[in-house]
């Protein structure tokens, strides 16, 4: 065991690298019949290609929630996915008398089960349709930069708001290999979401940041909502009049959950992965984005710290800010280290020269993708010129204030156009939600943070080279000949001293005025916005055509190397891209360093091992300590474990958006819900290890014992059909 | 695996507490006869009773350094110990231009193998006499307190001298259970010791402070030594007339090393132990000496930090004491650890009133251990009476002028009282390391640490109460109303402004001095110790008093104890005393936390993966990483690693002070060298934990393959036995 990880293991991944062999793959699910044999090889029991289908078993009962993945555990509209998922719409439903987040809560009626946040949606997708020969062929001919991305850009907004005439659908289209095929996804969106059941934070959140991406792990990480429709079975706003929403299928739960080696898979909705990235992307991202980033993120931690006392009301405003940006540099840490450690780069370049001489090797493969790789390879490194100030600008600028004023005079500007040729963000079915974020704005501001910030990253701006830098921006702020620290100092006292734009009454007023009003303004970030704007449009359209060069280069590409990768037999699957995929593997342990092997499942007690009476992360309730220590175990204890299981690891390949993702059986049964991927397996958006890629999931038994045992929750079980 | 960890865990440690079944036990050789059907079940194929024998092998093949253990491998007077006990050795033989430490060292002949560090001895043990009887019937009948303590001193200190006739011997007494044994113990002591090999540091003490007493390993901790006697095979000053000492028995080199659950046994002198302390003393260590001592070790380390500039002559002057505090603040940190989440304390009052219950089942008994137990927790609470303010005082007067005056002060009253009759580190034996100390005094200190070490401590000091503090001392230093910061700090300002101590010179001249020089001497340091002094002496005769009253509780107690442990049939073995032990146990594994397992062996690929160029700790030479890439493993690959195994884990019950002992297997062969345990078993020195309990070794196939395709080292292979 100990030396497969650094010995055999690293031969393997070069062997395997880039093709779809081992537990590596996102597959979409018309994808099924093309590796059905491999599949039914691994175990699955059910008929792939059936499988496939949207309105049939267990497609239709998985369903997105936006960012999140979760299923249909019941024919009563029941839906499970992670306790994170759900954490707005039980924070949502908390009061000073009852917070839920602490105490849990369990809705023992349908009566009892209140509206989740109002922005709550299930969305079940109905088609998913190939629109590659539409949106390419509503490109003029010849189209070049942006031109080509604007055609690309109308055609997909024409689509969409067609295919969302009726509220009650939402609709996308989505690009696969980078713009070589694209997918109009069609999605009924049910608007009246109700919270069923969450279990308290000390086992919803268990170990809280400090577990987060770690093995071993003890998380509770689920919760249960209903979705609900009217009387016809259509979407419509919250009403006690709906009913639930019956699902075309839901899962069954096996409540003995999962063995050691078992076939498992898991459907549902990756967000961005990077597979396909070339040498090129993955030599400046892992040398100069990621260590830049992680450094940044750390600074702008301890500039907020430094800022605000802690307990503070200024500090209570940054913390998510602070966990989101730590979250952040742990993650890109991770993700240094396995680069360092690892080939990837080699294997890259390797796969570069290989796909070259591939190429060069037919004199029609020459004609049709000779360029390709140059091409692409010259776009990057034109895009990533401006890198170095692109990175520091972009902490420099989430300033609040400046946030704010662009956004407000954006709108304005958008707002002279038709509706669907606005940018994204700025449509009418945007403006609730930045109405929504102007008006919360103050809740995560204080003045003193946000200039010390400011002057923190304006220094390191300073200091790049003036090819990196904004003249404009430079202009405002006289940077022009180097930084005078006092003077950008009383620039910025002098605006926040005088702005209104502090005043949330005045942000929302600003929603509604003329491009005029706003050139005719004293209020110095609107002024700021302004003398900005005109650079940052032009910014805009030379990114755009990069963008549109790019929607050209890559698809050219990936048909050179999907042709390559066909040529070797090996099926390719698309970079995720919060579409509905489905990827299969086993539960199986890992072997993180040299003399340790993380065991496939945690226990009960280990999870008590990490009890910290008080912590904000390790607490436990009493009665989940006294029932552990009396070995109230019931009937979900696994022999083999002597306990139950709580957590345990499969070696799918997932990522973020994953989370909520039934795992199934290879019946299809409900066996458990992904939360996470181990810290080495971080670096999988960009590389896919067999050796390090473990997911995290939480196990059936723990579920219903919770349930059972801790939380009084036996009505959800016995609306659920559990099999064993 | 995972529950056993958590469950039984803690069942089977409380149901084996204390009793010396498993592979708890450090047995002295005339023990080896009781546990003789234990040893032959547990897999030792050698005959214990004539293993017991000091003249016979493998018993005389294992000798003490003084501090560390270590073993003969060849006839030729070859001595292998662990690297960290050769250092000062390695570092001696150091130049500007060599610097051993960091290159290395192989003497290809003999002729090029130079002396060790001066102070280097290789001591033979030759035999153990029981003088318990001798002792005991020296003391005074009805003697108590300081009588009892200053009879037992008089009469080991007799015993030793007579011993000691010969230069060519050293002896000493050791006491068993708290003084129920006595045993003088007389070794042959070698003093012509030379360097043989040293492996470079990135190998000997690869990891580092960083990986010491962590899991998973990778040190090759391990040089050889020579010991050289004269042509009449008597101990001798060094000389190139000297030839290689012939030890009575050496020990054969398995090549193979070992498998994992292998029968292994080390042979060595382990340092301290507390597994019969009483509850009493466990509570007072646990819940306050080392979370104290913890606390105040940090802030000596931080307040060192704060005033020496990271890479300053001061700061260097103070790495080898921040690097020794900052291990004992680990070191006490996981035994606090171990200790918050066990049980022993309720095991030791469980054990407490099984004892007591045992002894008043019976009259005969009552009478005569009635009191055993009351006697020595009375007497314990008693000692720890100032325990508070020891301990304060303890790093207060760390403060080197205030040592180095004491000091002296003390040798010129000792040096008014024969020789024999003067405190043990102020007898002739001991003068040439006192003049050495203070000749190096001045390496290790720098005045402005020192003022601002002896203000951070005054203040702690002086917030204690009175009876817990000094009365002398606060004379001293006007402490008696509370502290006047800003007087204390002229007092220490003009005390160092005015001392000639710091001079080198002027410390070794007063050596030489009397009584009445310090007496009439104006040097502030002198006058401190001189105003000192009395209050000092009387304090010791305290001390001495409780010495003396544990000398007679602690025996009593223990009789108990053991009479008790014999009616249920346990062998007792004695905390460990630096004389000579055996333990056996087995190669094995261990889960840390559930979820993880520790495997038994690390591998050269691990160390790989540890390697960071240019680091302190975890450097590694082009050499070594070559041959691990090439996978050049020669004839020392496991097959069932697929690599050459370099450390690994053992039951073994061990202790600071088998330090390089040799791991022998069931034929007492080689297969290892200890050094060091893992993080968990910290605790090990008051509870031995089968769950928790491991050793690390280095593995033989990692030595030779160093040995052979590293360090071009193969004389040494040739010079010893190898067996398969």
């Amino acid at each position: 065991m100990i030396t497969r990880l650094l010995t055999t293991g690293i031969i393997a991944s070069s062997l395997l690298f880039g093709s779809a062999i081992a537990d590596e793959g996102m597959w979409q699910p018309h994808q099924l019949a093309q590796i059905k044999y491999k599949l039914k090889a691994a175990g699955l029991k059910l008929d792939p290609e059936k499988m496939a289908d949207l309105n049939q078993f267990p497609m239709n009962a998985i369903v997105s929630l936006g960012g999140c993945s979760a299923s249909f555990l019941s024919e009563q509209g029941l839906v499970i996915t992670n306790h994170h998922c759900a954490y707005g719409s039980i924070q949502h439903n908390s009061t000073e008398e009852n917070n839920l987040l602490v105490n849990g809560f369990v809705a023992k009626t349908m009566e009892q089960e209140p509206q989740a946040s109002p922005s709550a949606r299930v969305y079940v997708t109905e088609s998913l349709t190939d629109v590659t020969k539409d949106i390419k062929g509503s490109i003029p001919k010849g189209a070049q930069g942006v031109d080509y991305f604007n055609a690309i850009d109308k055609r997909e907004k024409e689509l969409v708001a067609e295919c969302e005439a009726s509220q009650d659908y939402r609709c996308n289209v989505y690009s696969f290999h980078g713009g070589a095929e694209y997918f109009l996804i069609k999605q009924l969106a049910i608007r009246d979401v109700r919270l069923v059941y969450a279990p308290p934070s000390n086992i919803g959140k268990f170990g809280g940041d400090t577990d987060n991406w770690m093995w071993p792990r003890h998380t509770g990480d689920w919760s249960f909502y209903r979705a609900y429709v009217n009387k016809d079975g259509q979407p419509a706003d919250f009403s006690t009049d709906n009913v639930p929403f019956k699902p075309k299928a839901f899962l069954k739960v096996n409540a003995n959950g999962v063995e050691k080696d078992d076939y498992v898979m898991v459907l549902g909705y990756p967000g961005r992965t990077n597979r396909y990235r070339t040498d090129v992307e993955v030599e400046s991202t892992f040398t100069n984005v990621y260590p830049t980033s992680k450094r940044l993120r750390e600074e702008f931690i301890d500039v907020i710290k430094a800022n605000s006392e802690d307990g503070s009301e200024a500090r209570i405003k940054y913390e998510s800010t602070i966990a989101g940006l730590a979250n952040y540099a742990k993650n890109y840490g991770s993700m240094i280290e396995s680069f360092n450690k690892g080939d990837m780069l080699d294997r890259k370049k390797q796969l570069t020269a290989d796909l070259t001489k591939w190429i060069n090797s037919d004199k029609k493969r020459k004609a049709k993708y000779g360029n390709a790789i140059d091409n692409l390879a010259a776009l990057i490194i034109e895009s990533n010129k401006t890198q170095d100030g692109d990175i520091v600008m972009g902490y420099l600028t989430r300033s609040t204030m400046m946030r704010v004023a662009k956004g407000l005079y954006r709108l304005a500007h958008e707002k002279q156009k038709p509706n669907v040729e606005r940018r994204q963000g700025f449509q009418e079915r945007d403006m609730k939600r930045f109405g929504q974020y102007m008006a919360v704005v103050n809740k995560r501001f204080d003045e003193t943070v946000e200039k010390a910030l400011f002057m923190h990253f304006v220094k390191e701006y300073s200091q790049l080279p003036v090819d990196q830098r904004n003249a404009t921006f430079d202009a405002f702020f006289n940077l022009q000949n180097g930084l005078d620290l006092d003077k950008v100092a009383a620039q910025i006292e002098s605006m926040y001293a005088n702005t209104e734009l502090t005043n949330t009454d005045v942000r929302l007023a600003w929603m509604e005025k003329s491009v005029d009003e706003f050139k005719a303004s004293n209020d110095p970030f609107i002024q700021y916005a302004v003398s900005q704007f005109d650079n940052d449009m032009i910014e805009e359209e030379k990114e755009k055509a990069i963008g549109g060069k790019l929607q050209q280069a890559r698809p050219a590409y990936m048909e050179a190397m999907i042709a390559f990768k066909k040529s070797r037999n090996e099926a390719v699957y698309a970079d995720a891209n919060s579409s509905l995929r489905i990827t299969y593997g086993n539960v199986k342990g890992y072997s993180p360093q040299d003399g340790i092997t993380a065991t496939p499942f945690t226990t009960l007690e280990g999870m008590l091992a990490k009890y910290v009476p008080g912590d904000d992360e390790f607490d436990l309730f009493d009665n989940i300590r006294t029932a552990i220590k009396e070995k109230k175990y019931g009937p979900y204890k696994k022999e083999a474990l002597g306990s139950v299981p709580v957590n345990y690891l499969t070696t799918l390949d997932i990522t973020g958006g994953n989370s909520g993702s039934a795992t199934l059986n290879a019946n299809g049964e409900f066996v458990g819900l992904i939360f996470d991927g181990v810290y080495e397996s971080i670096i999988g958006d960009w590389d896919y290890d067999p050796t390090y890629n473990r997911s995290i999931h939480v196990s059936v038994p723990y579920m219903l014992w919770v349930m059972e045992y801790i939380d009084g929750a036996n009505n959800i079980i016995d609306e659920m059909t559990i099999v064993k």
